[in-house]
């Protein structure tokens, strides 16, 4: 399962007390933070989330709402005398930012800080039970959407079978792969009388700042829940192209032909103090959308 | 008079729901920052306080809970379509935290960002009604206090007087400046008969962060409203003088030093989560102590 809580939904503004883009990620013991717009700290002490957990944050790019918030929890992490690691993934440019904002309070950091370049769409991080991965969007300035996976979970073992066919604790391994087990006599016993599937893998698609553009459909097939921009509402469309935004409407199109599950809409401009319109819009199109409320969590 | 509405009262990490370094100040026509903590234009919408009308942003060192909510804020100007100047007095290396996260969101400001670097205790800015001057104070990096001063008031004219007298127009500057007026009979007309006094000047005195340093005293004489640091309580005087912090104690000794009339208390350690020993322990020392609370304005 993964679970993401949005910490903000607002566009570059904050206003309506909704503030700039951040999200929270946890999948297993995985905790990641996609995007960390002004005051993502607070919202996260409001929302009774622990800083020192994050190991990864994902940057989309480097427009302000999307990172301001960076040095102050980077700050924080270091009073708190973070001792783990911290991984950054952002375009090249953030890390002389938070290289200089360092060096100017005369302090070094208690943990080692890994910055790692967005530079083409390939696996940013894997290990046995998740990846990561980022695909192009199309923004004013260089950005990136995030695709976060589950990998296949192994299949669980029913103890009384296994006993019961004498399976021996070194076949366990390939029991949880699926295998059958052949016994001394030769005699085949289906996985499936041994083992129970496990839940089916989640996925999670971040697609940031964008324009409509079709190519992220590709890129999110069949994804379980995506966050996809959504600006403006229609009406707006052209000023949303201009800048390179989307509609509600443009969103939910990604999302169907994407054959997503659910969708999440965010990033409103400050200039709606209510969002219930954007929901009705996208869900002409694509029913299964809702708008990502602010320390709301969200299941894929 | 000058009103000072506090944004952010808390120490490097945000917690308590207690905010980082930044004050609101209005005299009159102006309207000047003071610090700018992360998430003080938050809390300037919190306390509907317009950003547009500030002026002048007075940042007192590098350490980011002073400075880290500066570039959002700058960056809602722009997007809000900020026309008029705006003036930032702070540490030299500032102006290239700004440059950098300007350069890379590729996008130049509608308004004119005049920076002003500190450099020695002279004063930053002056005017018919006001003055602001920096004065050193004692912190682990280049730190800078700031002093608010109203100017004389020009002597209020009392109209019903004037016409008996026969005080010409353009005289009346004259008698704002307190001059006895003298007729064509030679008979000399005593200001206090065509005038009345004006509220005399008040000032205010930001101590940042800082050690207990006497030389402070000197610089603050006789203010009206001071705020100083007092990180923590003075069982932990050895911790703040470590840290070129103050207590709660050190701060009163100098306000009592001072002979300031009254005494604000902030920048609390994230050790704390409640504060009336603060004032406990400062009141001890010059009575006339009060917590600088978020959301309140303190008059001078």
């Amino acid at each position: 399962m993964i679970a993401v809580t949005i910490l903000g939904n607002n566009s570059a503004v904050p206003s309506h007390n909704r503030h700039p883009s951040a999200q929270f990620l946890q999948s297993g013991e995985h905790h990641f933070l996609i995007d960390c717009g002004e005051g993502t700290q607070m919202q996260m002490n409001l929302y009774k989330m622990k800083k020192s957990r994050i190991t990864h944050i994902f940057i989309s790019h480097l427009h302000g709402d999307h990172y301001f918030g960076l040095i102050g929890l980077i700050n924080s992490l270091t009073l708190n005398n973070r001792l783990n690691d911290l991984h950054i993934y952002a375009p090249e440019k953030l890390k002389s930012i938070i290289q200089i904002q360092m060096d100017v309070a005369g302090s070094g950091l208690p943990f080692q800080l890994y910055f790692h370049p967005l530079e083409k769409e390939e696996i940013l991080f894997e290990d046995k039970k998740f990846s990561v991965e980022c695909f192009a969007v199309n923004h004013r300035i260089e950005c990136w959407g995030f695709l976060f996976r589950e990998k296949k979970n192994p299949r669980k073992i029913i103890v009384d079978e296994v006993k019961k066919y004498k399976v021996p604790k070194s076949f366990y391994e390939n029991l949880h792969q699926g295998e059958d087990f052949v016994n001394e006599e030769n005699e085949v016993i289906k996985n499936e009388l041994l083992t129970i599937a496990s839940e089916p893998p989640k996925s999670y698609a971040y697609c940031a700042d964008t324009a409509f553009h079709e190519p992220i459909a590709e890129k999110i097939k069949g994804v379980d829940l995506v966050y996809h921009e959504s600006t403006y509402l229609s009406d707006l469309e052209k000023k949303a192209s201009d800048r390179f935004h989307s509609t509600a409407k443009q969103a939910a199109t990604i999302a169907k032909k994407a054959g997503v599950k659910k969708l999440l809409l965010g990033h409103f401009s400050s200039m709606y103090d209510t969002l219930e319109k954007f929901k009705e819009e996208a869900c002409e199109i694509f029913p299964n959308t809702e708008i990502a409320e602010e320390g709301t969590c969200y299941l894929a």
